[in-house]
């Protein structure tokens, strides 16, 4: 039971990380389909979300197999549930990357973005990138002081998108309402994308250490909007 | 053992229906403090956003619990780690009232939404509302037929926020842009506390039938936005 248990654990964990791996690419090209108003790229991210969702099923099917045939306690249930709940948060980061790409597919041939505000989208999009790289790397090395430095790395991602709104609302903004529309969107899906990997990362730390840290809801990027 | 699950889940379930109770009347009381610019109200859904975070922790508590003692199998386990699944859903629901609270009272005394469009935010938080109380059901019932309607119900919120993404890109729209982001932004945390219901009622499909539907993501209503 116990070799077999491991051997399926780690099976899932591979999986989660892939999951998240196709995330980060996915994040990446539709940052890159955003700048440069590419619309093969969009295509690109639209079509590939299709294996981020089948991998969710695979993942989530795997993981509840595994419960009914090995019954695993303790810390190895814990595994198993926390495998599941992570499923989800990789999923939503899949499909933020896709209504990134979305919204340049809907714009091309022009840019959605001003050119004044690429140089956020350009380091939000990083950011992103490297905390879906960080949510792979933890999902399967479950360090947990590497999971638990994602939520220093999200601060960044939070400041930017403060200064987002800080321009966008300046009266000087002289892009008009429907690019302001379309950058508030893009503005919310980096950093809910950013949540996703951090709260990854307190499942893992959740699934060596028992215990969960407090939340990483997206309270400060709201609250943070302009008065 | 079965009488200690069964006493154990009934417990999972209601609390479950709790938290969706809380999380309904929180969008109700965030709605009304932004349509009245009630800073009492915001006040009092920011409070309680604690209660609903404390119910979300103790239910995945229980879950565990349930988990590692009664070793549940089959249809048993599929209910208990679907109620996982269902926490994390509901949790959000009661966040994303609260940012509409926190909205309303950056923006106290004044009143967010232009007149125009207080019609369609009182329309959107009354299907919110009537959505929270449908998972609410469904969770205590169990009832997958009832729990397919919940899409059904999505549908109108999905229209709303797209003919409210036509008004701010009117030409004619004559607010500004930051009434216009608040908006955005607004219309996006109700549109996705009712995905998170029909997710809640697609999460009791398949703790019923083993079967889960087609995916409940908000695509609709991102691809809907105006061209």
């Amino acid at each position: 039971m116990r070799v077999a248990y491991n051997e399926q654990m780690a099976e899932l964990a591979n999986l989660l990380g892939e999951m998240a791996g196709l995330a980060g690419s996915a994040m990446e090209r539709a940052t890159q389909s955003l700048l440069q108003a590419d619309l093969a790229l969009s295509e690109q991210v639209i079509t590939e979300y299709d294996r981020i969702s089948e991998l969710s099923a695979t993942a989530e099917e795997r993981a509840f197999a595994l419960l009914a045939l090995q019954a695993p306690v303790a810390t190895d249930l814990r595994s198993v549930v926390s495998g599941i709940q992570i499923v989800a948060d990789i999923d939503r980061m899949g499909a933020l990357a896709l209504h990134v790409a979305k919204i340049a597919r809907r714009r091309h041939p022009n840019h959605v973005l001003p050119e004044e505000v690429n140089g956020y989208f350009a380091e939000m999009g990083r950011i992103a990138v490297a905390l879906g790289a960080a949510a792979q790397e933890v999902l399967v090395s479950r360090d947990p002081e590497r999971a638990a430095r994602l939520r220093d790395e999200d601060e960044a991602m939070d400041d930017l998108h403060r200064h987002l709104f800080s321009v966008l609302m300046d009266r000087e903004w002289k892009h008009g309402v429907a690019a302001a529309v379309d950058i508030t969107l893009l503005g919310r899906f980096y950093e809910r994308f950013a949540d996703h990997a951090v709260e990854v990362g307190r499942r893992v730390i959740f699934l060596v250490t028992g215990k969960l840290p407090s939340d990483s809801d997206d309270e400060y990027g709201i609250a943070s909007a302009p008065r």
